[in-house]
């Protein structure tokens, strides 16, 4: 280990100078975070301890492993408690309430007897809704690591594979072109590994996971994605396969097919692509987030595809949201969403369709919100790619 | 979705009354569980939603998604405060304040204004450490195919591959042969993906994780495991991977060589060996946990390998931990440990070692304790294996 720090100082600064300006704004003297993706945002590196962020002035990073990083603003402790020992004065401070355990929390609290608690964890995902420069970069890396993965899917397809099978073939090149595989997601109730793969019928199976699609799964205990089915003429294969390649996620999804699609199944993909198109263009600084999800929802009355869209027997409430270190990040694009898209956003947006015994059918990109609108990085044919 | 519950009636009925016994004996009215794990430990499937455990008298699956569950004990709801619609009368109610974030639990506890709250994490982790005969076969089943795969991996080296490289063949194989893929861990500090197989100096390198063993990763954002060395002539292959095919996860190690190691790792590779099979017998129910690390300490003493043991720059406090739905269950193996090992324990024992330029050495296997000791039920053959 050394003192680099993972991510260049001067951009770690400014997403310290981000966060703090937030505390300002609501009159909250300091923070404490301990969870690993706000560590990776506030260092660079995720480490074991916690990152102490005052209103104005230096953070320290109080570290409990890895032994050897240095630095001076980094101080190593055994125990939370010692952070008393160099922070004095503190009337209020903002905890990540959302996602530390309840034991974590009040232990932290004693720490600081006469300090009211306020929540960090709103604090921090409106700081990392909106991406700085650098972060962009690691998004349009992976977006580019991602789009190539998805390119090789056909060469991998044999006849009579199933779609476990399909998957390990898409896990494998992707994670020997640096796919790191961790799959972050915020809230311990939601799991994940490597991507979902649906084809035929099993995109039809609900799922207990707040995801946009489903699938039985191989065990009950992860019961999403791929279940064993064979892959067969007439069934849609969607693919929505990690794109962790930089730290960053992109989120994308293509549809392939074994031959000849039904009509229905074609028709709702071109819908989800006109979809994609419509609110990309729609989706400058400014927009509701609840403006594009409505907007979708039309364009699906109109042509008819209500019953399919977004689930069939379980339909997601969400037609996107906000991606970067977690999955589901800010802003979230939902009927009830009171998001305001922001220069700076990535937001993957997958308006999705399920057709019974067909499969799972639609596009998923990830953008970055512009001046112009929502710009794709995640750039491949959208097209139903035949795959035999 | 259908009524089937995915371990049968009479298996989940065993676990409810094993957690009602220390609900009564700790005199908690109930207790209500919301993580994924503690969910598919008492319903045999992960759902989204809670599940209520009386003292006494029959539990309610409160039930969010997916939809299409049936039964006489599920009841659906969209919001926990529906809850308190069909339970009254508690006065203390355990819930699970070690895993769940704090604003979780406080809008839990809103539910029962009048209740006292308890800590349900150290109940379920008492109940979920003695493991019932299904849990001991499901354990078995995943025994045997993380040896198989084990079995394969001199064939899957190639010369001049990385540590990256090998690794996402093992990845492969274990996938196809059913490997479910997920690492469940828990608390939310501790991440990996799939396992870690360290070569060379990187088994040196520390991470911020409380794992045995270390690795730069490949990335800042998860700083754990192989690094894309190559792996050289000299250099110890150590593959700790992920052996979850049954929901039930065993704990494996074996060590691979690229040509001949040095003395002081092929001596290390052995006093694990010698420690396994000490520790092994002494293992019968009764036994403190401490006094198997204190014995493998005595023995590494014995053979002046302290440098070595636990981690070279960075040294793990543990020798072992249980394994089952999670890899880092109860008990612990640990200088300070307060577990006492019972019948049906699973625990794995990893005493091993990292030494300088050539990498990490020693073996881990999966035990279950028996009247006569720890039966090993991840059986394949612990010397170093020669790649090349």
């Amino acid at each position: 280990m050394n003192t680099k720090s993972y991510a260049p100082q001067n951009e770690l600064n400014l997403r310290i100078a981000k966060i703090q300006s937030l505390l300002n704004a609501q009159n909250i003297d300091a923070m404490i975070i301990c969870s690993n993706a706000n560590i990776y945002y506030t260092f660079g590196l995720v480490f074991n301890g916690y990152v102490f962020i005052p209103r104005n002035g230096h953070v320290t990073y109080f570290c409990r492993r890895p032994v050897g990083l240095t630095g001076e603003n980094i101080t190593y402790i055994y125990k939370p408690e010692q952070i008393a020992e160099y922070v004095t004065g503190i009337e209020s401070i903002a905890l990540e309430l959302d996602i530390i355990p309840y034991s974590t929390i009040t232990r932290l609290a004693k720490v600081f007897p006469n300090a009211t608690i306020a929540n960090a964890s709103a604090i921090m995902r409106a700081a990392r809704a909106i991406k700085t420069d650098y972060e962009q970069q690691r998004l349009r890396e992976s977006g580019i690591k991602h789009a190539m993965a998805y390119s090789h899917i056909p060469a991998q397809f044999k006849n009579g594979m199933t779609d476990l099978e399909l998957q390990v073939e898409i896990e494998r090149f992707s994670r020997l072109q640096g796919c790191i595989g961790q799959f972050r997601i915020s809230g311990e109730s939601m799991e994940m590994f490597m991507g979902n793969l649906l084809c035929g019928e099993n995109a039809d199976n609900p799922t207990p996971y707040d995801f946009a699609m489903g699938g039985a799964g191989l065990d009950p205990s992860l019961p999403v994605g791929c279940n064993g089915t064979t892959i067969k003429p007439g069934m849609a294969v969607m693919v929505d396969m990690n794109g962790n390649y930089t730290g960053y996620m992109t989120d994308m999804t293509r549809v392939f097919a074994c031959g000849e699609l039904s009509d229905i199944a074609i028709k709702a993909h071109n819908c989800s692509r006109r979809i994609a198109a419509e609110l990309a263009a729609m989706g400058t600084p400014g927009t509701e987030a609840k403006a594009l999800y409505n907007r979708a929802i039309e364009i699906v009355q109109e042509e008819g595809l209500e019953d399919y869209f977004m689930g069939h027997k379980q339909k997601a409430g969400f037609i996107g949201h906000g991606v970067g270190i977690e999955i589901n990040e800010a802003p979230v694009i939902a009927p009830k969403s009171r998001d305001i898209l922001q220069a700076g956003n990535a937001i993957a947006l997958e308006p999705k369709f399920v057709i019974p015994h067909v499969g799972a059918v639609g596009i998923e990109n990830t953008y970055i919100v512009t001046e112009t609108g929502m710009e794709s990085i995640t750039n491949a044919p959208e097209e139903i790619i035949n795959l035999i």
